[in-house]
C-alpha cells in the first residue's frame, strides 16, 4: 500500500494517471492556505467535478475503509486537508461543519502566527492561544487531524501535549540531518511522535541535505535513522509534491493577503520558485524508487511497508472519526 | 469641547438626545467586535440609517473638522472604530478599504491572540506578529490609528514603539489604581504617551476602583495623578458607555464564534452581566459632573478642557489623514 501524507499539486488527468502508475493509492490533498470557508468551499466543488470527470482514477474519500475501495477498483482515494486554519475562519463551529465536508487534516498554523498557534517564521513563539486549546478539544471530538508541519517548536510541543488524539507532522524532515527552517528538531518529533503520532519525511527541495541534488540513499538513511530514534511504526511519507504548480502559487502561499511586501518564505529573490525536484522523485510515478531506497538501508519489509503506507492507513483508521467512535 | 474616546451603546433617538443634553460633541463609536468585514459593512450601514433618520442630532464623521462643524450645529460627531481587527480579516488589503468607509481606529487585538497581536486575557504574549508590524506600517500610511486597549502589555509596548505614528489606549485606567486585568501598567501607559499617544479614562465599573461604588474623587483623583505621571495633554476620556445593552451582547463581545464553553472575562459566573454604571456617570449626560470633579482636584482650566475633548480633538486633527498629509 502507498499513501502520500501531502501533496499539492496543480491537478490534472496527467498527474491522477500518474498516481495510477505509481501504484499510490491514496493522497491526503491540500485544499487550502490561505482560502476563507466559503472560497475553500469552491475548492471542495471543485475537487467534486474532478471525481465526476475521473472517476476511473480518484475516489473522494473519508475513511481508512475508502482506501480499500480505491484499492480494489485501481484508484486514488483523495483525502482533503488544509495548511491553515483560514478556512475556519474566527469560528469554531466550522470545524464540525469542515469535517463533514470531508476535511481531515488541518494545520494549527502555516508560517505566520494564526488565531490558534505560532508558526514557524514568527520571532517567537508563545505556544497555544485560548483559542487553539478549544480548537483541538473540537478536532479531537470530530475527528479532525491536528497537523503542525509549519507550526513553532513551542506549539507543536503543547499542541501534542495538549491534544488527546495523536496529531501530525505531515511533511518535514529531522532537522539535525538538514537544518531548515521548516524541518523538526528532535525534541519536536519527539513529543509528537510519543504522543502517537506521525511524522511524513517530506520531498520538497528545501527540506532535503542539498536540495534538489539530495540523493536518495541520503533520504533514505535519515528515514532508517529516524525509524531506530522514533519507532518505523509512527512514519510516512508526505512528499509536499507541488507538481506544476506555476510559480504565482508560490508566491501565494507564502504571502496570501497578510503583506505588501515581498516574502520570499523557505526560497531567496534568486531562488524564488518551486524549486526543481531531485531526479529520483520527479512525481507520483516514482514512490517505487523510495520503497527500493528504504529496503536498502536494512529496514524490514514489514517496517518498509508500514513507511510506504500502512502507517498512514492505521492512522486514518484510528484519527478520522468521532472521538467516542474511534 | 466634550469628544468621548470609546461607547458601545444599544443606539437610539434617546441616546442621540443624550449627547446633545450632554453637550457631548464627538463619540468614537465601536462598530465591530467579531464582526467579518462582511458584517462590518451592514454596521456602516446601519450607521448610514441613523445619520439618514436623526440629522438633527447626529453627523457621520471623518476628520477633526467634522466635529467643529457638529458644533456650530448643536450635533454629536460620531467617528467609527473596532475593538478587533476582525474586519480586515487576514487583508492587508482592507486596512485602506476601510479607512475609506470611515473607520478611525482599529484594536489590534480584542482579548485574545489575533493575527497582529496578543490580547490582554492570553497566557504569554510574544509581542506584535509578522503581520502585525506589516499591518501598522499600513494604518500608519492611511491615518487608521491603532488603539491597543485590550492588548497585552508586550504587544502595546512593541505597537508604540513600532508605529511611526502616535498610537491610544482609548479606554483603560492604571493598573496602580485599580489593578484589573484590563487596566495599563505604568511601563505600558509611559510607552504610549511618550510616543505621543493617548490615554482615555475608562468608566466602565470594572475598570473602577469599588466597581460602581467608585467615587467621583477617587476617579478625578486618578486623573490628576495621571496628569502629573504622563502630561495631560495626553489624557483624554474613553467612557467605555456600553448603555441599554441586552446581556447577550457583553456575552458576545467575550466569547464571539472562538469557544464552546462560557467565557465570563472581566466578570464571573456571580457577575456575569454588564455592571451597573457609577451615579455620578449614568449616561452621556453626566460629562459635566466629570469636568466639575477635575476641576476640583485643582488641574487648570486648560488641563481641564484638554482632558475633556480637546486632546482628542488634537489627536484626530493629527492622526485621521494620511501619513504625507499629517
Amino acid at each position: 500500500m502507498r499513501i502520500d501524507g501531502l501533496q499539492y499539486a496543480n491537478w490534472s488527468e496527467k498527474i491522477f494517471r500518474q498516481m495510477h502508475a505509481g501504484g499510490v493509492n491514496a493522497v491526503h490533498a491540500t485544499i487550502a492556505y490561505h482560502e476563507t470557508f466559503r472560497e475553500t468551499v469552491l475548492n471542495f466543488e471543485q475537487w467534486n467535478r474532478w471525481f465526476e470527470q475521473y472517476p476511473d482514477l480518484i475516489v473522494k474519500a473519508q475513511w481508512a475503509s475508502d482506501i480499500d475501495r480505491a484499492r480494489e477498483s485501481g484508484r486514488t482515494a483523495i483525502f482533503f486537508g488544509f495548511q491553515n486554519p483560514s478556512p475556519m475562519e474566527d469560528d469554531i463551529g466550522l470545524v464540525e461543519i469542515l469535517h463533514s465536508l470531508g476535511a481531515r487534516f488541518m494545520q494549527l498554523t502555516y508560517n505566520n502566527q494564526s488565531l490558534l498557534a505560532t508558526g514557524c517564521y514568527e520571532d517567537y513563539d508563545a505556544g497555544l492561544t485560548r483559542m487553539g486549546r478549544e480548537v483541538i478539544a473540537e478536532m479531537n471530538r470530530v475527528g479532525l487531524v491536528v497537523d503542525m508541519s509549519h507550526s513553532g517548536d513551542r506549539s507543536t510541543i503543547e499542541a501534542a501535549e495538549h491534544s488527546t488524539r495523536p496529531i501530525a507532522i505531515t511533511h518535514a524532515n529531522p532537522h539535525d540531518w538538514h537544518p531548515a527552517l521548516r524541518n523538526k528538531r528532535d525534541k519536536v518529533i519527539s513529543a509528537v511522535t510519543e504522543n502517537g503520532g506521525m511524522l511524513g519525511f517530506s520531498l520538497y527541495p528545501h527540506h532535503l541535505k542539498n536540495s534538489t541534488a539530495c540523493t536518495m540513499e541520503s533520504f533514505c538513511e535519515m528515514v532508517a535513522r529516524s525509524a531506530e530514534r522514533y519507532g518505523a511504526e509512527h512514519l510516512g511519507i508526505g512528499s509536499d509534491l507541488c507538481q506544476d504548480q506555476p510559480d504565482s502559487v508560490v508566491e501565494w502561499m507564502r504571502m496570501g493577503r497578510w503583506t505588501k511586501t515581498t516574502d520570499y518564505g523557505e526560497g531567496s529573490p534568486s531562488n524564488a520558485g518551486f524549486p526543481p525536484m531531485p531526479s529520483w522523485f520527479r512525481d507520483n510515478r516514482d514512490f517505487g524508487n523510495i520503497e527500493e531506497g528504504l529496503r536498502a538501508t536494512g529496514l524490514n519489509a514489514d517496517e518498509v511497508a508500514g513507511i510506504m503506507g500502512g502507517n498512514w492507513y492505521r492512522f486514518f483508521r484510528e484519527n478520522f472519526g468521532p472521538e467516542d467512535g474511534a
